[in-house]
């Protein structure tokens, strides 16, 4: 099931079940309570799996481009947590830039990257990222498969890994590369406002039989720029899940950006960092497309 | 004013308003939203403020000893803003261990270096703190002074930055060096579950009239580890806020803790990490002192 989150005419947003072969969005704030958004699903998809699956579509339909669509979980609970150098090609373009360590190393980690975006970074599938001149002059994108939890838990094996995945979404992992450097450690870097686009779909597990599969892109003003598949993880979904999850707890809704392949702005030499009016978008096989202009 | 949270006879966690002089605490739910916490209080402290001010010592008060204290935000809206290498001789002593780099610079930081540590990490002021075993074999503690945000914003300017300033918490910012070192980005060795005790008070700014006068020490079973003036700074908290909300929008009830003094475990040779049954005491003047055991 493909939900989404928007908010037609102004109203509050809601959940939407999207049909994206159809072109197609149902409202179904009716069989959900008041005020609920994907964490509310999510917390009890149990109940509400089944009955979205049983009645959305005797629901009526708009066309999808009718709608604004937002982020499937505009306000996360907490933080994104983020994966660096997960993708072999990626570390070696990132070494080579020196933006990670003067020493231009290009060794594969050892341990997984892990860092946070901060929840006000979130932003919809076809919102403007912007630019903030005058915070950053540097500014690249970073297409992503993101994993949504649907069971919490600490200490989760790697074999049972994938019973605590409710689904997944895109993600582009906007980074300002001069704070990324000069602060060292990412937060800063990874989060300024808008810098988080999220969707358009939050597409549940059993619509992705083999996640492995994927194709994860990006083309900024039509140009493919990145493109591999999810197999090429260096750190796949059950190791990052037992490695975060060791020790934190995961709650339902949490997000995991799994990596970025190569063909990032710092990948060319020189840079080739976002411009104002740049558009970049993010596809991931089967979960569809973000657009983003840069403003 | 210092409030706290607390959960009476196993009734719902509520607000209380603690005098610590005379060892009281009164429970102000009634004047307050039902379930609100301490996030409703500040979002509505123009009202709440004056309200608590004038009314709550008209209510019952019981024994502060008598009841269990949460953390101030049990549940924060979002991860911890964390700052590292923020005090010279901390920055000193953190590079010669060789746990950052392996050249063992001691270098300052030319900009601060800001982490997360994820919300679950936090934990009551007097409740133990998980060893973690088979996670992490060097537990180390890391006193710090946090500050709470009440008027949320971007672009934020040195000179406005205490208006912003709700008020502040004690921190201990727990860290796994192991996790720390080998993950490269700092948020899984910042952020395993009870590693972020918070407490025991949020202290509204105005009982605060020099924040720089305080001191933040620690105590490892008794013996002073670490004891530093918030003067001592490299970045002080105007320059802390300042560079966080550059690009980043800060919401009412943000943590922004600031970074630890000298004398951590790390800073000894051989290294001096936590062990079970360890008890961890650390103070902030007039923000009170939270006790903390290794289990």
């Amino acid at each position: 099931m493909k939900l989404v989150i928007f908010a037609p005419g102004g109203a509050a947003p809601r959940v939407g079940v999207a049909d994206d072969d159809a072109g197609e969005v149902r409202d179904v704030a009716a069989l959900l309570p008041p005020g609920a958004g994907l964490l509310e699903v999510i917390d009890g998809w149990a109940e509400f799996g089944p009955l979205l699956a049983e009645r959305s579509a005797s629901l009526p339909a708009r066309p999808l481009d009718s709608v604004r669509l937002l982020a499937p979980l505009p306000v996360p609970r907490r933080d994104v947590f983020c994966v660096g150098k997960n993708y072999r090609e990626h570390v070696a373009e990132f070494g080579r830039s020196g933006y990670d360590q003067p020493d231009r190393s290009e060794a594969l980690p050892e341990h997984p990257v892990v860092f946070a975006k901060a929840t006000t970074s979130v932003t919809g599938p076809y919102d403007d990222v912007l630019s903030h001149a005058g915070v950053t002059a540097e500014l690249d994108y970073e297409a992503e498969l993101a994993v949504i939890i649907g069971t919490g838990g600490r200490g989760i094996s790697r074999e049972a890994a994938f019973d605590h995945v409710w689904g997944y979404t895109v993600i582009d992992d906007v980074t300002a590369r001069d704070l990324q450097r000069t602060h060292k450690q990412w937060l800063l870097g990874k989060s300024l406002d808008t810098h988080c686009p999220m969707g358009p779909y939050a597409v549940s597990a059993d619509e992705v039989p083999d996640v492995t599969a994927l194709q994860v892109e990006s083309r900024v003003n039509g140009e493919l720029r990145q493109s591999a598949a999810v197999k090429d993880l260096i750190f796949d979904i059950p190791e990052l899940i037992a490695t975060i999850s060791a020790g934190i707890t995961l709650l339902p809704g949490d997000v995991i950006a799994t990596g970025t392949p190569a063909g990032v702005g710092i990948g060319f030499d020189p840079p080739r960092f976002l411009e104002p009016g740049d558009v970049v978008e993010v596809s991931v096989t089967g979960l569809g497309t973000q657009r983003n202009r840069i403003a």
